[in-house]
């Protein structure tokens, strides 16, 4: 048991210290031997969590997913509708400290999932589970009545995912231009003719 | 002056051969070597356009941003407002063979801007090239009146911007889910609310 844990712990810090190498020196810094180093560990052993440099880049993009669902979980508690949807967006948004890194995870990620089967259905699986999680969400909130478009919840859901990828992008980019209140004008703008 | 003409012509020639390879073989195969095959040329002459990778990712996505904003051009003629920013929607939207193959060199151009400020620049000018452009669309919506959202501009304009950069994501990384049916009715159901 206990070597099961330990096993399962290392994992984590291993997912933790790469994520946040590439978002912070890009993914071709990102080698083995940059990650053996912050967390001290022997060279060779790397090998065994990642066998090649897309299995580090699926851990790590795995990681970051887990992460926003977990913080978007925790602030959802007796949310519904509308209120919970503004959740959902404000913790994939790239428009805070950490939503900012995580972004950087997300676009080498995709570049490699182009390549990649296995890198490819993980990004499918990803967004099959934000699509029913904001389906769920936008039915709540025609029920309540806090959503009340006439557009089509299958048309919203789509929009909703490609907004909220795109800024990724947009931010990452141009922080210039697409600056945090202006992610936070564009989502706030949209959810306000939601319940239109 | 023949000699200047030649020069342009390969030049095009070359990028053309390069968005496409990138297009339909991914970044990693698409090498110098690769290149030169194509377009049956020395390998070394290569070294002359493209210095480093990079170089060849910024004329490949230079390239595809040319003849994207060159079909919204040409479609463009006689229409302004809603109409206009339908045109505009489609060509850049992968929802046909061709705006799909440009969203497989967009996403390998991004990941590689993240890393490089010469790429990232011509990603800046081409965001700040399309606000423009959206800008005087819906202001001129605006004016004749089917474009009549209470949701001010600058904020339609990134909501334009991210879905539609989302959306080369969707619809590379998910076909199935995000079909090109899909994204139709995405994009129609948002533009369906600007005239509201």
């Amino acid at each position: 048991m206990p070597k099961k844990v330990d096993h399962q712990q290392r994992r984590a810090e291993i997912a933790d210290t790469t994520w946040r190498l590439i978002a912070e020196r890009g993914i071709d810094a990102t080698t083995m031997r940059a990650i053996t180093d912050a967390l001290g560990m022997a060279n060779g052993a790397l090998k065994h969590y990642f066998p090649d440099k897309n299995a580090l880049v699926k851990t790590a993009f795995v990681r970051v997913f887990d992460n926003t669902n977990t913080r978007i979980q925790q602030r959802l508690a007796g949310l519904t509708g509308l209120a919970a949807l503004r959740v959902f967006c404000q913790e994939v948004m790239p428009a805070e400290d950490v939503t900012e890194l995580e972004a950087r995870v997300v676009l080498p990620f995709w570049q490699r999932a182009l390549a990649d089967a296995q890198l490819e259905e993980v990004w499918a699986e990803a967004m099959a589970q934000w699509r029913q999680q904001l389906r769920r969400i936008l039915a709540e909130g025609r029920e309540e009545g806090t959503i009340r478009t006439p557009v089509a919840d299958d048309a919203l859901v789509e929009q909703l995912l490609a907004m909220l990828n795109g800024a990724q992008v947009l931010a990452v980019l141009g922080p210039d231009e697409t600056t945090r209140e202006t992610q936070q004008a564009m989502i706030e703008s949209y959810l306000d003719n939601l319940g239109r």
